[in-house]
């Protein structure tokens, strides 16, 4: 289940959630090999390592919690990272509460800064003086921190985080979290963002071990009367026991199994930086801002073309006179589609996984 | 020089002309297999093949002529076919030549059809029909015949024929040739159209091998006196001759060098099938009558496109969203192109040979 460890003196650690699944990139993501581990980037890095870079400066350790078949993956691409083997996925309050349990039994009550594996960031810095404040905030007050991002456009793909009061810690600003919102519709994701009181949640959190745990305990407890056994035992038992422990959990999210209920949930305004969970292919090319100049990466020559993403593998693509098209050659499958359309990616995979073709999704 | 033999007793003889090369249809045609090698239908036949199989059920037998370095492909495509090989290309008057002095000194004075090796029929008895008329009027009547398509269209990819007098020769409908005219502008066309008196320049002939040789000595005495020499010596000595004098033949077309000079020059008029020199991928589309239909060919999945046509190899192509698209995988390079943008596939080709990328060519 452990792969690596932590410093027992570490005060701030990082978790990198990376137990996704997702057909979102199809042809590139697989079921063995989720969007955190593509290079959508020019800079060759992939999402997991752009991520491990992000954190890493600004906290004393980084963990990986990732499902079992992704062990390998995350070796390769963060070689000598410490990485926390779930042997199901469970969603996210197990994740939180198992990683959680796990910097308490080997460093205490460390500060931790949970973000998602699979995030597009233009604004690093910006970014990292936002994780700072969050950390500073949950280790010196008893909250449960989420990062909002400040909307830029009504975005509909996202949930909302509805902002309540407004508070100061140290020149921190915040605010109370009133409630979490689903992915509006157009209408709604227009009001929300003409009110000025809506955030994206952008699924980073940071809290100190304490509070969440007995956040958990109150909110979440069959989590948390689980993961209080788990790292008691020695190391044989321990993974026999997570391994009979994880699958009777329940499976909730972090924001709906604790965040919601917190009285104690913070919210952190985020701007100066283009925030992307990039989700679809679209949002790969958009993400990149480039307007109407296309995203090429690899062996491409792109004639009279514009808005497209293009990305070659092991041969020459040639576009001539595209417009607003997304390419992508993954080796064994060749996707083109109109990029408004790439939410429907999913719908060839469901094809394919129908006609009896499930191995190349 | 020689591949194979025709037999000496025959009457009529078809000539394929498989000598061009051409990168209209990159990347599938390359410099060292061009068009008449593409299996560019369901039927997975290539283009010569089906030449091949529509005039060998009207003449007794049939030549090809090609380039030395094709011969390999030829052979590969029609197996034990007779094929002429030129030691470098001439264009169709030194091709012409060439060919009908081959046959004059193997089987005397038969009567020959002309037909180049990568055009696209749909209607194939119908075109026979055509065939079998102009070889009736060339065995009978001292004429050059060349077959005019009626045409459907404005079309500004061909060359026409201005017809002239109406004549008649045992029911068949035929007309003097008053003129060539070159590729028109659309205003042109459309005239041309409407006038009723222009044909499509097919560039497919017919006439006896002592009319075409006459009209040779008169209109192209240098070719005429070459060609003469030819197969006359044994064949070693031929061999060698004919490696020294084909590249000092003046590369001219038989329309220019011959038919718009001879007096005897006339027209049939064919209609009733369509016809296609599939001159690029936009015609490959369109003359394979599908109308929005996609035209697919290989592993392929489309959702909700139209208008496309799609070429898979070795791997799967799926499109989402697309409307009037070309996509032709060639195993070491994709093209995606706008249908009606398919002429510029040989800027593509230019900017590949600039770059020191000629091989991909």
């Amino acid at each position: 289940m452990l792969h690596g460890s932590i410093s027992q003196n570490s005060k701030t650690v990082a978790v990198i959630m990376a137990g996704g699944s997702g057909t979102r990139f199809w042809p590139l993501s697989r079921a063995s090999f989720p969007k955190q581990f593509l290079k959508l980037g020019e800079n060759g890095k992939s999402l997991i390592q752009e991520t491990y870079e992000r954190v890493s400066t600004v906290v004393d350790d980084v963990i990986v919690v990732t499902a079992q078949m992704q062990v390998d993956l995350v070796k390769q691409h963060l070689p000598g990272v410490c990485i926390l083997a779930e042997p199901c996925p469970r969603n996210t309050a197990a994740c939180v509460g198992y990683a959680s349990r796990y910097v308490q039994s080997v460093a205490g009550n460390a500060t931790l800064l949970f973000v998602p594996a699979d995030q597009k960031i233009i604004g690093e810095q910006e970014f990292r003086d936002v994780f700072i404040n969050a950390l500073a905030l949950a280790s010196q007050q008893a909250v449960l921190v989420t990062i909002g991002i400040v909307p830029t456009k009504p975005e509909t793909g996202y949930g909302y985080i509805k902002s309540g009061e407004k508070k100061d810690f140290n020149s921190i600003h915040y605010f109370s979290v009133e409630s979490f919102v689903e992915k509006p519709d157009l209408v709604k994701a227009k009001q929300y963002l003409a009110s000025g009181e809506y955030l994206w949640n952008s699924g980073v959190f940071s809290w100190s071990v304490s509070s969440i745990l007995e956040s958990l305990e109150k909110n979440t407890p069959e989590i948390y009367h689980a993961i209080k056994q788990m790292f008691l035992l020695d190391r044989e038992a321990n993974i026999e026991y997570i391994r009979k422990a994880f699958p009777t959990l329940p499976s909730i999210s972090i924001d709906t199994g604790v965040m919601e209920k917190a009285p104690n949930a913070v919210v952190i305004p985020g701007k100066g930086f283009a925030w992307s969970d990039i989700g679809s292919w679209e949002s790969w090319i958009e993400n990149s801002g480039r307007g109407i100049e296309n995203l090429i990466i690899g062996d491409v020559i792109a004639l009279d073309s514009k808005g497209c993403g293009i990305m070659a593998k092991d041969k020459l693509i040639a576009v001539i006179g595209l417009e607003d098209i997304v390419v992508v050659d993954a080796g064994d499958a060749i996707l083109i589609c109109k990029k408004d359309r790439s939410q429907d990616v999913k719908k060839v995979v469901e094809m394919l996984k129908q006609n009896g073709r499930g191995s190349i999704t």
